[in-house]
């Protein structure tokens, strides 16, 4: 149930891949028939892309290599184009660390960054991003759903409001992606970063849709290849993976969504219901179908991972992304929990593999695991009963 | 017979990387058990990479996404350090695009830069590059052989001399890497840029060996992957898969160099000795074991590529990576041919898959179609043999 930090590649897709690790290996830019043949394998894997977040034309779709550098093409790319224009650029306090350390460089460059707040529930703010607005603002990045705690954002609206001020609307969709539906025309979105794997791809896959018109500065450079954009020899078999990856999640997004809702619902509720001091994090409803995250009081979120590891069962404290340097999560001190609260954080991301037996297995072992943890707390008050532990 | 344009992946590097599409789908970064599988692999694949190049710790290795984007970090990532020290980069006139274009966008953000030209078998001159250097000197960038003409170029001596200055030296070693052995400690190399597809490893995936005291200033920034030098959740199925295509390498070059270069000079001997008006391109002895490229003259490359190709052999008329823009390859160029001359030219880069048979194919087919292509050239005076044909 850490799907958000890592998944399997879909079957479908590995099958997909395969023929271009082993007989179709020609290059895009080559003249023979393998070169042709995998020109036009590059060709379709980009019409499909676009296809599936209602892009215009498989022109504005440039592949990379993650969410990751996508995030930091847009960003990088398209500021350093526009700087004549003016150096501020809008964010918010939940980005991914992809957007908001790429916009602290920025500022190293001379770009002034306003990092917007979120409210309890992890909800963007659209009056407070519009405040922030400047004559120098050119650019305004925000996430179309957070991975950690599930929040969906009102992107339509901001995207509309960037485009009453004629500013650049940039959204990191790498962990909304595959799980609700995005269109970039009536989302009014000018730059969307995707991410293969998120959708079941295989990782080293990315993708930035830039709508025409709207001016990047490559970030590598070299042979020319996507349009200009991003240099290097195409990574075929991972980029018709993605495309593959696509197509399965556009045809059972609605039945997969439908699916995971009844889990994650079953799995919050399974935990709030029986296990006292414990909370959600983000939006109740406005929330990704995958995302069960929650937090307990008195216990460390460490400590529940590796209690439930013990049992088969994987999970998260927070982005799998930072989790290593100890520190809480941002996201959750971005919602405003204080550092204690946010280390009693354990994030579940459920995916295609996960039954109903799983949530059980979560739902059975984890009241127990809790209790133990809490038993050696100081801090612990006893159960709400009075039981006292 | 197109290997530098695209290699097929070895099917043990295939077989290696399989169950981490699947079920070894952790994140390095999470804290249960496939997290910190996923972390053990990529460790011991960073330390089969530093060990196939003779590096002192794995820690000397960074993982990217291609050959291109690692002498971008080399390039750009030196530059914007080292900038205080002074802005002059030396490289010369048969680097690779990724290389060469990314020197003139540094020029765009004030650095000078010196382009040195090579002899007329591709062979660079270190006394040339020498005399290049100038106190404000930061960087000289040199390939170790060229992927077009096969020249192996004097990388110790160049190496010796840099350090002799206290400047940094970036080898692009993407097309030699896995065909000759390379030592960055004996050949004094401080940043060295591979490519996973160049030794039968899986596209997408490159590495930068930065030596211990080098300063970088990261490209892509985020989670703080990669030792804080290149962000973006790991593709751990491309780096191991990676790693043992250099475990292969190490072990079969040797056996494997020998028999290519049999191969490679029957292919070269036997086109010089049949065809009237060709000739070798590159160096005749200090040559990449793989590389065989000739040229004629009166006709097009590109000819007689779909000559080929319609006998089912692939091959190419210089880089893959720049071959749809119709110039002739600036390699061509740089070693002193005319246009016409570099329009005439014909690379084949044999493989593991190439037998003898191929060789026969090729030299069987080749004077036919040479002869076909010239008896409709107006150009042609006929063969010195005087029947014209």
């Amino acid at each position: 149930m850490d799907h958000a930090s890592g998944s399997p590649v879909d079957k479908r897709v590995i099958e997909t891949m395969m023929p271009y690790f082993t007989d179709e290996v020609g290059n895009p830019a080559s003249l023979h028939t393998s070169g042709m043949n995998a020109n036009i394998a590059l060709e379709d894997a980009r019409e499909n892309v676009a296809d599936f977040i209602g892009a215009d034309s498989s022109k504005n779709i440039i592949f990379t290599s993650s969410g990751t550098e996508s995030n930091n093409l847009a960003l990088r790319g398209l500021t350093h184009r526009k700087k004549s224009k003016g150096k501020h650029i809008i964010t918010t306090s939940i980005e991914h660390m992809s957007v908001l350390n790429t916009c602290k460089d920025l500022q190293h460059d001379g770009f002034e960054v306003s990092v917007i707040p979120v409210g309890s529930d992890g909800m963007m703010d659209v009056d407070a991003i519009t405040e922030a607005v400047t004559d120098e603002t050119i650019l305004i990045s925000a996430m179309y759903a957070n991975g950690e705690i599930g929040t969906i954002q009102p992107i339509r609206e901001i995207g509309e409001m960037a485009h009453d001020y004629k500013i650049t609307f940039h959204v990191d969709a790498v962990a909304a992606c595959g799980k609700i539906p995005i269109d970039v025309e009536k989302d009014n979105i000018d730059l969307l970063s995707m991410a293969s794997n998120d959708l079941y791809g295989p990782r080293g896959v990315g993708t930035l849709y830039v709508k025409s018109g709207v001016p990047l500065r490559p970030q590598i450079t070299g042979g020319g290849q996507e349009h200009g954009m991003r240099s290097g020899s195409e990574n075929i078999a991972g980029i018709v993976g993605f495309s593959k990856a696509c197509e399965i999640a556009k045809a059972e997004m609605k039945s997969e969504g439908e699916r995971l809702i009844k889990l994650r619902d079953r799995l919050i509720d399974g935990i709030l219901g029986n296990i006292d001091y414990s909370y959600i994090t983000g939006h109740n409803s406005k929330r990704l179908p995958n995302n069960a995250s929650v937090r307990f009081s008195f216990i460390e979120g460490e400590s529940i991972i590796l209690g439930l590891n013990a049992v088969g069962v994987e999970a998260s404290t927070g982005s799998a992304c930072s989790v290593k340097t100890l520190e809480p999560s941002h996201v959750l001190i971005a919602i405003g929990l204080k550092q204690e609260e946010a280390h009693g954080s354990l994030l579940m991301t459920l995916g295609r593999q996960n039954t109903d037996a799983d949530v059980d297995h979560v739902l059975e072992n984890i009241p127990a695991i809790v209790a133990r943890l809490r038993a050696m707390s100081p801090l612990y008050p006893g159960d709400k009963h009075g039981s006292g532990t």
